[in-house]
């Protein structure tokens, strides 16, 4: 069959919107008609040719929902009509990572993920011809893709697509690094570097599970609005503080967060964000993906006093068994999406998306096929 | 009154064995007569001048057994004849940190203790008129002395003071790293660096838990059967492995340790300590003291991809509560002290106990009064 898709046929060119050759789907597979997808920074960082391991011509996108129009021999969990989400990381429930319980790692597929290509070692896509790779197993930037049946959350069919698609990557993300990773409890100080799209997920993650102190930190004053309509208590601004903004950070919260969460990418603020923690029993959860090569330092004195360093992908979310309970938290209101949606975009439009984030005028633009 | 101590004048001087003056105890403070004291590396650090907080004269000595010969007013727990284990991290049952139930860092008395003073902000010790101080709220190395009574945890009257004394600290530190700070579960893959007296310690707490493969790294090959006598169940040098350490102990441990250990305080070592750690949810504590100014490093994605990175200071103990259970344990042949105890020495032999540490010919050397 033929789809329309949004081709990222080099790095640090804008994206082309064409019509692929799309093979249906193989055993275990799915065919999914993509109704919304997200434009998130992932997808800039490798089409800015910054991901070592981005391969080209790709579809980009990775947070996205739809429809199953069609399913592979083998495949028992879904069938058409079904409402999903597809997901970057997978849930195969048979691996060893799957196994453990201990976390949303699975590893089953990620070779081939790796490398653009399905389980079987081969692109559903092409283009004259030529193969065009897959995107963290996902590329929703297609309007009509194929995903394994074990990367794909079956969700309620009464959520809109334009803000369940979020739920793919950002909001799972923020919220999924609170309640899952570093299991912030009722009452606790929580500090957040970084008020971008994850950072305000992590916000009302932090305010879904009642902590007390919510302090944002951002260079930029536009995101104090920003964060207190997700339920920040407190902005901080580093640049406009006296000396030294751990000291500051420990002050606020009286001896130190009780967790906080690094949403920045930045090597430097991670070490903050980790040693402006409570001695004894602050833990500090890096989210953001650094740049390649840049490295974390700190002096062990501040582990062995009790602070704990711990990471999270997809907001140790595992997709198939949790995604579906956050579309619940969002339809029951228990968290908000429809502000942080700032543009609504056609896919011919999707270049602009991504002018947007670039410009820091958006916290997520949304392309509706 | 008067005491035999072992007396550091100055730092990198041997001590002297003189005769104190020793006041009695104040409100809320205990007179103990200490039996036995280990020596440990911390002592060993302060003396070598290394500890930019050491204060001279003082007396040193932080793992030590006695008995309770009198108590000042407003002491409740504690009556003479009273066995106890003086604790460097005490447990006041009422500070923030102690009301957390998360931390065993207790902020009572932590000011005027690393001041080398009693709580009232005086020496109870002095030598021709002129204040010796305290040294981490122990002053182990004296017959007689004065300690504060949330800073003393109550033993059973049959445990031998030469082999219960190490539990002041050594025995504690390792095995409670493993029980208390990592949580190792049953069946778990364990590697412990460095196979000195916390290793070691480290090895049979591994092993009181049930770890399975309990692997020993050390560049000294005679620390092979020390491990294995305690439960390793594989023995690593570093510097006969052809390649990367961090990959050698990933495929010993079938993708990584569940549990890693630093008992080194190389910060070197702390790296690949975490990076042996399997993805998804390796562990990796810090015990060892690194030397002031050296930090720690990785790259963030180690976090990202699940490994977490914890530190302990006495294992995570809360000593009033946990020091009398791990007596227990030894009594119940649960755990070994006797085989570490390689070296028993007088007080006028005490500095042949530092020399056979800094020549790595002991496990440890106790003095017994």
């Amino acid at each position: 069959m033929k789809t329309r898709a949004a081709v990222a046929f080099e790095a640090k060119k804008p994206l082309e919107i064409v019509e692929l050759d799309l093979e249906g789907p193989k055993e275990g597979e799915v065919l999914v008609e993509i109704m919304a997808t997200g434009i998130c920074h992932t997808d800039a960082y490798t089409l800015d040719g910054l991901d070592s391991e981005g391969i080209f011509p790709s579809v980009l996108g990775h947070e996205g929902a739809g429809i199953v129009r069609e399913v592979g021999p083998g495949v028992k969990s879904l069938k058409p009509d079904d409402h999903v989400i597809p997901l970057y990381t997978p849930e195969c429930r048979e691996c060893k990572s799957c196994l453990s319980g201990k976390t949303n790692l699975c590893t089953s597929i990620r070779s081939t993920q790796g490398q653009g290509l399905m389980p079987d070692g081969t692109s559903r896509m092409s283009y004259k011809g030529e193969t065009v790779y897959h995107y963290m197993g996902c590329s929703t930037f297609s309007n009509f893709i194929v995903v394994p049946e074990i990367a794909l959350a079956k969700i309620r069919t009464d959520a809109p697509f334009d803000k369940a698609c979020y739920i793919g990557c950002g909001v799972t993300t923020g919220v999924g690094a609170v309640t899952n990773t570093a299991q912030v409890t009722v009452g606790s100080n929580v500090v957040v570097f970084g008020l971008g799209g994850i950072g305000l997920n992590v916000i009302q993650g932090a305010r879904l599970v009642g902590a007390d102190k919510i302090i944002g930190v951002d260079i930029n004053d536009d995101k104090k609005e920003w964060g207190e309509r997700f339920g920040m208590t407190h902005f901080v601004n580093p640049k406009k503080v006296d000396g030294d903004i751990v000291a500051h950070l420990v002050e606020l919260t009286d001896g130190g967060a009780d967790y906080s969460f690094d949403c920045t990418g930045n090597t430097e603020v991670m070490r903050q964000a980790l040693e402006c923690c409570h001695r004894g029993w602050g833990v500090s959860t890096v989210i953001g993906v650094a740049e390649s090569g840049k490295e974390i330092s700190t002096r062990p004195f501040q582990l062995v006093t009790g602070r704990v360093w711990k990471g999270t992908a997809f907001g140790g979310a595992k997709g198939r068994t949790d995604v579906p309970k956050i579309v619940d938290w969002y339809m029951n209101g228990k968290i908000e999406i429809d502000p942080m949606i700032t543009h609504v975009l056609t896919l011919d439009e999707i270049n602009k998306g991504f002018d947007l984030m670039h410009a820091g005028k958006s916290i997520r633009s949304v392309v509706v096929f």
